[in-house]
């Protein structure tokens, strides 16, 4: 059994990061980390956990959690990890960070974007960027995974192929991006009250959200040259679900049969992203719940454009999923170990 | 593996009872019945099925099923499973009918509350009322399960042990009930659009409606005699679950300690019944995909009546979950065996 | 014109009381308070009054503001138009109280259930119970209005001509309501966040809410002798209304028509009391955005009790619209003047 | 008086223009038209008008209804309008159709998107957009008003002084609108469902959606070419309000003060239209129930690319209150009689 440690684990994501690892098979929970409710039971903080979990809660101290776990998740706010971590603690346990601490390579630009200083830039460059369908590789081998942000994944894994095909204009990109409210997570906050949400819809941090530098980056990599894109996150009244409608102008000629074509290649083996037919479009109440990243589009004639859209649950494959995921390379089991999951509808 | 064949696989119940066994280690689903959908692909019905299900939907040939499976479920309209039951299906395959056909034990009740014939009274007295923990010897030599209405099942286990240990008046009893919409069905009727039950709650079926008589046959056994009750049912607008908020008048003397003793009594060994310390109350959000049902309760001084209140997913443990776990007593499996569901939140 | 204050505009009642006096024919605000946003322009509170309301929010100096203003709304917090009342400022203005300060009579009973000290008990006696349908007399008098709880207004007129005409056993009542989540205020508190009351639904203070000796204290008024109730209110996933499902025993040969009769005669020539037909409820996406109080019943042979049903929009009737039906009367307006609002739907 | 009738008064659009009328001091309506409900009393089918519309429905004979009123709006399917206009209707009322039939000049176009061969091409020359703000002197004189559709209503005030002082490239246009489940209207089809829109996103209509054409028509005018687009709905799970999020390339060297100037400069004196400060975006919640647009942006000095974005309700300024706009237009009354609404939050 994979002895694992949660940092954060009385946040959204932290508790999805339970509930999924309650479920597998081969790992088990031997540290509820929450600086917020030392010492209380988690199962008073969620009471979905009622009988099902039986542990207080404990305090964010990584040197004694790295010499109990096999592997630590870190879902704290941005710099907590950074400013724990260490080559100690490194040399003792795996550690999935799903903040945004070591997804960006440049320090520059995570410390512009989100404005601190990084604790332990040192550990920048080992880090792997934990999007499992792209960097499955190298996150087998890593000590230290940088789970990737919630949009993020969805809006590189719907453009990817078109990217690294060459596919598209890479500089034509828009993101136009829809999220649940649970990614704003679970501080009280007035704009995240129940009356200020509900029924109705907002755009925020419009060419400034920070998950941006972290899309350019990675599809950058796929065109092999810097971009720059627009991408503009929308909070929509439900609990979970993230959908992505990308916009991108095609290469001239680029035909559906040569998309299609490259979405399979990229994507036909993968147990996680599900090609939808032709015509038919992403809708997240089809993924929640589950580790699936939905994906369709759309070639426009007219204007010789493409519309990609993506899906996927921003609690899972947008945050816990991935890291259960990514934490079944490291330790060798098969990739969707406890990830099994179908989707819950309605 | 148990086969497993479902007639009425569309409605909502069928759905979820498709995604229960889908993820149960000892059954497999042989046969996706669906009148409305006869040879559609049952992933294009469901989309969060997609690439999970490859099968088709066939129609409701019980006849040829009963040669297929061990076991039918029929989550169908009321009147269709005894229209199409008798002797040869039910020495081949055992039968767990989700409608209300043989719930009721006087037929007349039955064909006066839902104003329709009976086709088979013949079965009505082998059938067993499938409320696995107040019958659960009873199930195991069944051939022939009634599962519980998602109402019933929720008001039932929330006042049992209150009745049968008689420390309230049964005659007293008021039961005020919520439910989310997927109660309603998938029909496509006006009162059920988006708009219409968004940002409303209603009551309906006022002093009528048909879980009524279950609600009174069941708790009558447990009380000794007959009684009639009130019974207010509401739409919430939420997807899945129940809300049962129970009134009794307390017997004179009978104290809190009392009360609570008689609830460990009955279900402190129950595996699916989560019994809330004091002051604590169910809300539906923490069974939400769960098997759960959550029970609390507070006695008042000042009016020497008892509030009881019970949670439960409408479509788990108030159908598709019951079912399987009815499925589960029936074949000789742990009762929770694909059932150990951590409920969803949020 | 009358000249209008608010103490606590940036609630959500407050903030109803300005848009429904903003609509008001006769009246104009000149003081906006709130203690929060002193200095703040309103419309940066509340971006629907953007261009609308052009003033700045002011504190809660009600010596100052009963100079200004003809009438002085307070919805604030309890205790605090307790602590602030004095007689010169009710020479000078009249003062409509939407909190609970002035409602109740005993001022014991006010002190146990609120758990404070009352700061000004001499003017409790001189206060008038502003349920217009009910007091409407006294309240043109008056100097001091204790505008009713939300709870109370939905419960107490839907049951009072039931009451008054002795038609129900008084202490058979068992009042189950639910409400819309604007009821628990805008304050940035984790149970009210949108994920958590999303796609749920809880009871609470059980028991013990606070508006249960409002309404023990108005229907006994009315049944002429004390009278102890159950009053249990629930939370409902929506924005605004609510629905009161009332219970009682009725007294030994009281027909519907009896019934129908007394409910006409108290309410037939009422403005914003609509009784609805035979088999026909309330339900709450009805009376939206309107002063509008919708009542139904059903006479339940089988139990001899009767089941009473009240909706409103818990901010218009249960606050902010008898408020300023209480205004039109203490000013000698017709008292729908500026409330003919037609229920917004969907 | 203005008397008004309304062919199709039963969808949610034709409620809500009654609601507007019934509100507005220099309007009554005659004729409660309605196919699927003739004879039935209007308050049955909207319980919200209880006691508020004493009438009855009657059916869509145009020529009888010609005679008694002085303005008919037709809020039907599209064709219906069409297939009923003759010169005898339109010399004894005005015609304000809320359908499609009039609103492109070009009949082939309008043929192509939305299937249907139109009935009376003769009128389409003379028919003007109903754009009040654009379109306001033509409106004047105009017996057949095309009201717009409610997307495009959106999209293109967004836009139009963008376009209109060629700020950006029209032939970069990109709109990614969201809209409440009350457009797709009050039929009884299983993907308007609570259940199936509740908790969730989609896109519809991807590069196909017919208020495409219409966008492209009116801003090719402000561009002074032709144009083409791409525009992508997506239904969101709330019951009213569009945004619109529209993106285009700068021209070489704009400045966010040219962009504000140009916005002030057409929209300045609007009273509908609410420009926001730097910084701050639409949402529709503060727009509900109300005809203002409300309408912000932000450059990206990085993409050089604008984001532009609009907030409207959907059946009041993108379908009903628009209506009566152009009604007060037609007739002679100052624009916003009967129309200043304050948005209803929360």
């Amino acid at each position: 059994m994979i002895k694992a440690g949660i940092i954060g684990s009385t946040g959204y994501a932290g508790q999805e990061l339970v509930r999924l690892l309650l479920q597998h098979p081969q790992a088990e929970i031997v540290w509820y980390g929450s600086r917020s409710y030392v010492d209380h039971k988690y199962e008073e903080v969620y009471r979905n956990m009622f009988r099902i979990v039986d542990s207080r809660c404990l305090d964010d101290n990584m040197e004694e959690l790295s010499k109990q776990a096999d592997v630590i998740f870190t879902a704290t706010p941005q710099g907590l990890c950074a400013s724990l971590v260490n080559e100690e603690i490194l040399n003792r346990a795996k550690i999935i960070d799903l903040s945004a601490d070591f997804r960006i390579k440049d320090v520059k630009v995570y410390e512009k974007w989100y404005g601190i200083l990084h604790k332990s830039p040192e550990y920048i460059p080992e880090a792997v960027y934990g999007l499992c369908e792209i960097n499955r590789e190298d996150i087998r081998k890593a000590r230290l995974i940088a789970n990737p942000g919630c949009y993020t994944t969805c809006s590189i894994l719907t453009l990817y192929p078109l990217v690294k095909e060459k596919l598209v204009n890479p500089h034509s990109i828009i993101i136009d991006a829809k999220s649940g409210t649970s990614g704003a997570g679970r501080g009280a906050k007035l704009p995240n009250l129940f009356c200020e949400v509900n029924e109705s819809i907002k755009a925020y941090g419009v060419t400034s959200h920070r998950h941006t530098p972290e899309i350019e980056e990675q599809l950058g990599y796929a065109a092999g040259e810097e971009i720059r894109i627009n991408f503009t996150p929308h909070l929509v009244p439900m609990n979970r679900g993230i959908l992505a409608t990308a916009y991108a102008d095609l290469k001239p000629g680029v035909t559906e049969e040569q998309v299609r074509a490259a979405y399979e290649a990229y994507y036909g083996q993968e147990y996680f992203i599900r090609l939808l037919g032709s015509g038919v479009y992403p809708e997240t109440r089809w993924v929640e719940g589950s580790n699936f990243v939905d994906i369709g589009f759309q070639l426009d004639e007219r204007t010789h454009r493409i519309v990609a859209l993506g899906a996927i649950d921003n609690l899972v494959k947008g945050a816990a999923g991935q890291a259960v995921q990514n934490m079944n390379l490291l330790f060798g089991l098969p990739e969707n170990t406890g990830l099994q999951l179908v989707p819950v509808f309605p």
